[in-house]
């Protein structure tokens, strides 16, 4: 899922999203929520059509960028209280609050409220987060099936936490299974552990989740994190590296990064990748995508995420093929046996 | 002619001019001869190709920039020495070095380098301007014919200049009309003097010009001037107010400019012009570009700026068809009496 924080995947518009094929893109609640407001967005007709975005969409709860803002934010037993990063201004966070805004909001997929370890934590405390997750994605599924008179066209997720402690990872998602999800979301990772302890948890807990409902590993990531997770049965991922890294310059390819603004490619004449098929690939050069990001000029930042954006959701294409060609383990050795050899291997 | 100052039109795509109809586009010979370089382009096969726009290109000749850095440029009888903006290296503009500049760039339409007389100026030193103009325009033809050998690939236009003064005026079109050229360029003007000084121009030198040579009037302008500046005999403007004005919130409709951010704008689910047939008001409406414009977001300058483009060209589309079917008079009657209504009559 590209990442349209605020209601746009950043420089990329819808029509674009669908020429690249995607089918659904994730809403930040809390930046929707402070601008333009939910209740803005409702009156609206809900964010796709705010957004003109004919897909669908996710929204998480708002709560791992509330946690981030640190010293801005109280949380209790009840919820959460912070201070907005763009005027002080001082919000409050509920588990059932944040169903409201998301009802508002419109998602179809929606994350509820909950409590995402930072790395390290202690056992005790990652004992306490679940404690806390789970009395208030109950509370989350119970309000949105009240509110919704149980109507399905929004799926709640519930998130499963416990840090790299594989038990608590077992125990949490037995509980939260009992409450009859639709789909099961995996928080708390990528948020800094070691990778072999972020595959430790996904090896054991995947094996036992429900095989038939959707698996999203949120914030996950790399191309090769993309697919060594899917081997272990991740479905879903969001992560913001296509567009983040692209404006930083940093562009994927089949064979590894390519940091466009290096003065190598100031009269490189070919395309980033020359068998690359997106529209950045097809229509300009090395040197010109550089020229234009070392200048500060918007296309560049526009090509850029058009590439990285498409390299992941083709990414995804190739998984699910190989997947149905039941000839995954190949797909993957060869996928990263390419990635290491460097983009000097592209021509 | 959008400005696309450092061979791009900003935020938008060479697929995107095509879509709005562009037939030309300008490029700033300054900038691009700082960055990349005009050996870089020229290694890779010219603008058109660098930049990967199909249509056709014109350059100014870097002067109009120089001039404006004031402190940074000293001026002789021979061309200008300047220092960059960007890192104050020092560098020197001639006649004859900027067409191999722009040869290098490979516009289809290129501009001498001129100096344009500040305003005000008084008529002594506007005569001094001219002087050095006239010797810089004909050094400019002698080099190109030499240089391509009479090829005509590269058109290149002699810039009127005279300030406010007609007589002044006139005998500088009379010498630059002598070089045999293939269009005439219009500078000096737009520089701050008043609108009726302007036309007093106008309407005094474009009458005495060949008719069937094209006349570029530099650097116009608002809507409104370029209805009126047509009328007067101009057939080609340039203007950065479409892009630059978007990014700022500014769009402009057949009834005035809409100040896109204005808090009226917050909830309303219009597109900026209900009867726009450009792709920003297809599919997005004023509350959504608001937001965008609002939190900084590039899709929201690239709507803008599209809209704002498909105005312009729009409107140069409306004009060409008033002149073919012989009613621009009342033309431009309804035009200026429309775009005095004010964005209230939208709807």
């Amino acid at each position: 899922m590209p990442v349209g924080t605020r209601g746009t995947v950043k420089t990329i518009s819808s029509a674009e999203l669908e020429s690249l094929s995607a089918k659904i893109i994730l809403g930040n609640t809390y930046h929707l929520y402070l601008r333009p407001g939910h209740e803005t967005v409702e009156r609206l007709g809900g964010l796709h059509k705010f957004s003109g975005w004919g897909g669908s969409f996710l929204t998480d709860s708002g709560g791992y960028q509330i946690f981030s803002l640190k010293t801005l934010n109280v949380i209790d037993d009840d919820g959460v209280s912070f201070q907005s990063h763009i005027d002080g201004s001082r919000h409050r966070f509920t588990p059932t609050g944040v169903i409201d805004i998301e009802m508002a909001l419109g998602a179809d997929i929606i994350m509820p409220l909950d409590v995402c370890s930072p790395y390290p934590v202690d056992e005790k405390k990652s004992q306490a987060d679940i404690e806390r997750t789970v009395d208030w994605v109950t509370k989350s599924f119970d309000h949105l099936r009240e509110k919704s008179a149980d109507d399905g066209r929004q799926a709640l997720f519930p998130i499963v936490q416990g840090s790299v402690y594989v038990e608590q990872r077992l125990a949490c998602l037995e509980r939260m299974t009992k409450l009859d999800p639709p789909g099961f979301s995996i928080g708390g990772l990528s948020v800094g552990e070691p990778k072999e302890d972020r595959i430790r948890v996904l090896e054991n807990l995947l094996p036992v989740m429900p095989e038939s409902l959707p698996r999203y590993l949120m914030g996950v990531g790399t191309p090769e994190d993309i697919v060594e997770a899917v081997e272990l049965g991740v479905d879903m991922f969001d992560c913001v590296m296509p567009t983040r890294n692209a404006r930083n310059g940093t562009l994927f390819t089949r064979y590894g990064k390519m940091i466009i603004k290096s003065a190598r490619y100031i009269e490189d004449p070919l395309p980033v990748d020359p068998e690359c098929a997106c529209p950045a690939c097809r229509g300009y050069s090395r040197a010109y995508i550089r020229h234009l990001l070392s200048v500060g000029e918007i296309l560049g930042l526009r090509l850029a995420s058009l590439h990285n954006l498409f390299f992941y959701l083709d990414l995804m294409r190739r998984i699910r093929e190989a997947i149905e060609a039941d000839r995954y383990a190949a797909f993957k050795a060869a996928f990263l046996a390419d990635i290491c050899k460097g983009v000097e291997s592209l021509a």
